[in-house]
């Protein structure tokens, strides 16, 4: 999506290979706008798979798959993270581990929301490692309901997440995607 | 705001005299077109007041607030939660305490992404004892900014929150004000 793309280009920052800072405008500063045509855009690119419902993990998947849920008209399951493992049989639960953080937590999902009938598209800001994408798989798959595949604004193609969810049969659409990183320096994958 | 109250009266469950569950629109599973229409009635209710930004806290005040910046058009700050409480100097930081959660956080907002000049509407979901809409202010007053007011989508109005904020002069809005409560009993305030 050209939009993110020079958007990406003006404002984000290459901080090394592997760092990219994005606090402006989808981070912790968003741009309102740019959400809504980059949920339109995720929209339109699943708009004959059948979606009846978007999930995201929280917290930074929660605009844009805000604005792709209504986009398509159809609710948004938020994946909740919690740092109890108490089990609760009206959840399906599954702990993450996170890298990049060097935390574990646990992802849960209300049983009531979601059901076999579902085809859900997952929307999340960033795909790198897929550890997340990964998890928030293993937890609605539970449900046994159909994914149709997951949306992502930015995709680090250098690091395995693509490849880990694509061999698992998902598609997987970026809005931009990087080949490339280092300090002030960003090149996108075609 | 109509609209919210009769969700409320159809899929809210009040469990008690404090808690209200509304995981079926709002928190876990959201209704985006629900969402948008809140969204556009507070950017109506503020409309002559000058907004230059909304700023709400991670992570059940995204969605409102994302909906209202996109009504007005304007940028969406969203105040972190951060376990650790290493001073940063590029950071306004402050230490909340939640009561319900009976843990600590710190409530950080990056010193660049808001200015003296800003007007600032602070949007929530829940408007109980304060204690989080308390913080965002303190947090948002180290910028100088202005803060136009308070939205929220349901307040608990015999909780001390409304009167905490309105004794320090800051408009509060509710869409839903809620008088009293108990098992699968809710009674509205005019």
């Amino acid at each position: 999506m050209e939009l993110l793309k020079e958007k990406i280009k003006q404002d984000g920052i290459a901080v090394n290979k592997h760092i990219l800072k994005v606090d402006s405008f989808i981070n912790h500063q968003i741009d309102p706008m740019l959400m809504q045509e980059m949920g339109k855009d995720i929209a339109d690119h699943f708009k004959d798979r059948n979606i009846t419902k978007v999930a995201t993990i929280e917290s930074s998947g929660i605009a844009p798959a805000l604005m792709a849920a209504a986009a398509m008209s159809v609710p948004l399951i938020i994946l909740k993270k919690q740092p109890s493992k108490i089990l609760n049989q009206d959840l399906y639960q599954t702990v993450v581990t996170s890298f990049t953080k060097e935390t574990n937590y646990e992802l849960t999902l209300s049983k009531k929301y979601i059901s076999a009938e579902d085809h859900i598209l997952i929307v999340d800001d960033f795909l790198a490692n897929g550890e997340a994408a990964t998890a928030a798989l293993r937890l609605l798959r539970m449900s046994h309901a159909t994914i149709a595949g997951i949306a992502v604004l930015i995709e680090k193609s250098f690091q395995p997440g693509h490849e880990k969810l694509v061999s698992q049969g998902i598609e997987v659409y970026a809005l931009a995607r990087i080949a490339e990183m280092s300090e002030n320096y960003i090149k996108f994958q075609n």
